[in-house]
């Protein structure tokens, strides 16, 4: 076994998972992440902990949606009574083609998820956590060779979380004491009030209350927003390119939109519903292991030296109790790198100078 | 999609395991199996049952038990409460490698099983059909390429299960009504006393008290043995190769045994307690889809023109209320050829000749 693969592993049962002796761990293992689950379930073995696999793949998705006619069961009671129980579940993404459900009818799709609503709140009830084990499908999504995409994958999961943690929670700070912040990049004025909002310091680890690995972002939600913002940073969403988005809001709210590619997938965005029309986060990228875009916004919203945006709903960790922030059936993320030339200034006050935080080496504000 | 591969996914859900609209089913997908799963959840969809996928791969297993302290959890809740509600288990059998576990402690792995009683008797107390995809593994393990294998499965498979049903029923009344059974064959001449005792009708369907697809015989369960048999199909036990056992039987004890390779592994079987001196079951194989001997047990003691002796437990449903077979821990199908100049007589009366039910073309009783 590749020792990367071990060490993934471990980092996901201890840092992220928390994994304790006796625990009950439902291990979702998707089609290609075979070689991952190998090493997870050596060390729940090792932990005492209790192992029941459930096998996750778009083949049998699309085979049981293709042939069922729609009038699903709502919330089947023996799997509800499994995730009741379950103490954690890990989520082993692992594609062998991501666009395997191509063809699956939407509202097929749609009726399935409705119907099974409560499963997925049981399991998000859990102490739950979401990898990705590299695969040549991945691989190929991020247009890179399979090794070259693991390098990435590792550099970008094997890392010092602890040490991560505690230099997001210095932006924590920064942000929790906040009023405004401005961002300033190509194409991209923008500021974003935020007094009063708590900053969620995304480690990569329940302890966190953050359920990805790998993570590394600090986010926040702005209660509003005023200026231009550039999303540089090309993106797939629901199967169409998107380039080069730029917003321009005022009081809270796009006011004008254009994109030099897929301006239609943004029209439909913007036009959901009330909510879709103003920002529901702020992120700041902090993960450096993560150095190049992949097509994956699990990835691209972490890189170091990016900040995105989210149109639609804003997450309850950020709100303060009593306050209810933007909600929206949407939240779609789009993100701007800060290169040469862009800040970010946190009440007037710079905090990263050409994408370098002023705690880092190389800092010039 | 091999069109076989979707006809035995109809057989399973149809004639198998009568899945109904609405049922709670689980589809344990072997690593190997997943072409078959495909298959499984497009006829579990066509069906309106519902699907919760689990994942049995001997590498997780084998990583899981190795890294475990042995002190495992009783009957973990999640997971005998997935069960307990379940209507049907489906086993989609398909190695990868048929000695993944050989390094396996077996104490660790017994210590294992004895943890999760309740968990496996959840299980058995559902419709389950345990059924094989054939993999590259298991063509291995029979000698056979891929492709002949692949034919092989699937002329045991792919069968009229009605009809075969149908023949079996008359081969069980005939049994049902006798006293006694003489085997007739090279190096063999036994009687078996079966008065009083119930044959099965094992016509791979839940409908039929038969759990494995394929199957294929008729089964009783002898209370009185005498006389010689000799099995002259090779076999696996354990890792270890049998060949040409040969068993003398009085007052339905084994008395003297000899084989020409693995006598050890007799020995110990025999040895095992004092229900493992007397057989514990008489099965006559029906399936002349299994033309052949591919060192795996499901298959062999089906092969039509065989029949095969356990030595060691009965089946319950072999026995009249109130009544008790033998009993052991162990219970070791043993199988012989019936070919040319072997008869097999019901009180007297030629059942098959030559391998020849009296009922087939070419009896010559």
């Amino acid at each position: 076994m590749d020792d990367r693969i071990r060490e993934h592993a471990r980092i996901l049962v201890d840092w992220s998972a928390r994994i304790d002796a006796g625990d009950d761990v439902v291990l979702a293992v998707e089609d290609g992440a075979h070689d991952l689950a190998v090493a997870v379930a050596e060390q729940l073995g090792d932990r005492g902990a209790n192992l029941l696999s459930t096998y996750q793949s778009d083949e049998l998705t699309r085979a049981y949606l293709g042939a069922h006619d729609g009038s699903f069961t709502e919330n089947p009671e023996y799997e509800l009574a499994l995730y009741d129980r379950a103490d954690s579940v890990l989520f082993l993404k692992g594609s062998r083609n991501t666009t395997e459900t191509a063809d699956v009818d939407s509202d097929q799709r749609q009726a399935y998820s409705t119907a099974r609503q409560e499963i997925r709140e049981a399991r998000l009830d859990t102490d739950w956590v979401s990898t990705q084990h590299p695969t040549r499908a991945m691989a190929q999504q991020a247009g890179m060779a399979y090794a070259d995409y693991q390098d990435f994958v590792y550099d970008a999961t094997l890392r010092d979380w602890e040490a991560l943690a505690e230099e997001q929670a210095r932006l924590k700070e920064i942000l929790d004491d906040g009023k405004e912040v401005r961002i300033v990049a190509d194409s991209t004025d923008i500021t974003l009030f935020i007094d009063g909002r708590i900053a969620v310091n995304s480690a990569a680890s329940v302890a966190y209350d953050s359920h990805n690995l790998p993570s590394g972002e600090v986010f926040t939600a702005p209660y509003d927003t005023a200026g231009v913002v550039t999303f540089d940073v090309p993106m797939t969403i629901q199967g169409r390119r998107i380039k080069n988005v730029e917003l321009t809001f005022k009081d809270g709210v796009v006011v004008d939109w254009s994109a030099e590619q897929g301006e239609a997938v943004i029209d439909e965005i913007i036009g959901t519903d009330g909510g879709s029309r103003q920002l529901g986060e702020l992120g700041i990228g902090m993960n450096r292991g993560v150095d190049r875009v992949t097509d994956n916004i699990l990835f691209d919203e972490k890189m170091g030296g990016t900040v995105h945006l989210a149109l639609g709903r804003a997450y309850d960790a950020c709100l303060p109790e009593g306050e209810s922030g933007n909600d929206s059936a949407v939240h779609e993320d789009l993100i701007t790198t800060m290169g040469e030339g862009s800040r970010l200034e946190v009440d007037g006050e710079v905090i990263q100078q050409d994408g370098v935080f002023r705690w880092e080496d190389g800092f010039e504000g």
